[in-house]
């Protein structure tokens, strides 16, 4: 992890018999969990991670929409890179641009809104902290 | 089960532990796992299983687009309401709209575009017999 | 499901996609989550479910020691029984025997101990109420 | 991973809310998970992948027995450590044992009964050249 160039915020994950189905592919919903793991990172990345947002902050993120392209399936034992890219910021929302990847060839592109919620699970707008370091990431 | 009507293929999904996350809700790739539940139960309220559509076929059915808008969060214990609506067919490919909902409040509304292929992982034409009996659902 | 005697706390769960492997069975970790399933309808068989046990009681219950016997996979499609059964109550803790069977052929046995934790993960004794209720269940 | 000691095999997971349950610890069943990802990147650093066992030999290493003591629940954000260490091998058969840990405290403790088994499913001898290099490893 430490050779990667300092703003790529990508995450290397291999596929495990847990990731996979009958049809000897990644299943498609695990996809997802490959996105959710790469945007924990790079938040971590940030300086942040879900319990300090939580305590400092009193915020959760959650997604509130998703869209997914499947090109071509990930199989057991690959090495697949995904990467977290922030595109949008709102009010309350923050929009990621993801890439599923195996040796440089696309396996499925993911666009997520997600909005922050307050422990009532209301929207609540980005404290401006947070905020400014979203952008500089941007 | 029994009051339901006939064409109805809604798929009821109990939440239990595994489904959820430390946010206290279903984890957002879980309402994925829902759908494809509630198509796997269409495809056999239509006469079919995937073994089936393997065997008789040479067919799987793969997930090539999913969009998911996620609306209210569903809970621990909750009893869900998942339906599978085919509204549109192509040579090799199905659009599929799909609501997932508790006691008629709608948590999630999803989108599934799912095409037909080989064993070699290629578009396949779907076989009139099944696009007759797919058409017939619509 | 109505042919079941009233005694019987069997839970029938579908295969799907979601629970195979790329070794066409079903994924090992997977049988523990048809369990939970199962404990959780028991419970609620009994007039509790989760919810409840933590709002009334600040209870919940935590899986200590598990052991699965796998004795035949499982596979896409199939339609499984897994049954719950108390075994044994202590003042803190529960064991299970369950068995998970397709058609009556067995396919896993396990042996679940779960104990009762307060909200700091302490073990708690049952209160008397919960501890009668289990108790006419064995 | 390449400033660990040679004879380690001790794989690091971050646990994600993927992991992470209602009740805000991991969800029992996903230790299985964490386990089984660290057999996996031990039998790569004897030089093979499952892809590498099924081609070459025509082996699956499927789960036959397992047994699991939850001491401490895992968290959120944790980094665990997951041992993996072969402690007993029989003519289709290997016992390992694994210690799920963080920052040196013991979370979990599993022992796993493997099976390798052939493309039917029926117990199949370990080849004497797999046998030398799981022999060499205890």
């Amino acid at each position: 992890m430490k050779s990667k160039p300092d703003n790529d915020s990508t995450l290397q994950v291999r596929v495990y018999y847990e990731d996979t189905d009958a049809a000897g592919i990644v299943y498609h919903a695990n996809y997802l969990k490959y996105a959710e793991r790469a945007r924990s990172e790079w938040l971590r990345r940030l300086g942040f991670d879900h319990g300090q947002i939580l305590t400092e902050f009193g915020l959760i993120f959650a997604v509130k929409h998703l869209a997914i392209d499947f090109k071509k399936p990930a199989r057991l034992d690959d090495t697949l890179e995904i990467t977290a890219k922030l595109t949008a910021i709102g009010a309350a929302t923050l929009v990621m641009e993801q890439i599923i990847s195996r040796k440089g060839a696309v396996l499925a592109v993911l666009e997520v809104k997600i909005v922050a919620i307050d422990q009532k699970g209301r929207p609540a707008v980005l404290p401006p902290q947070l905020r400014q370091i979203f952008k500089a990431s941007c």
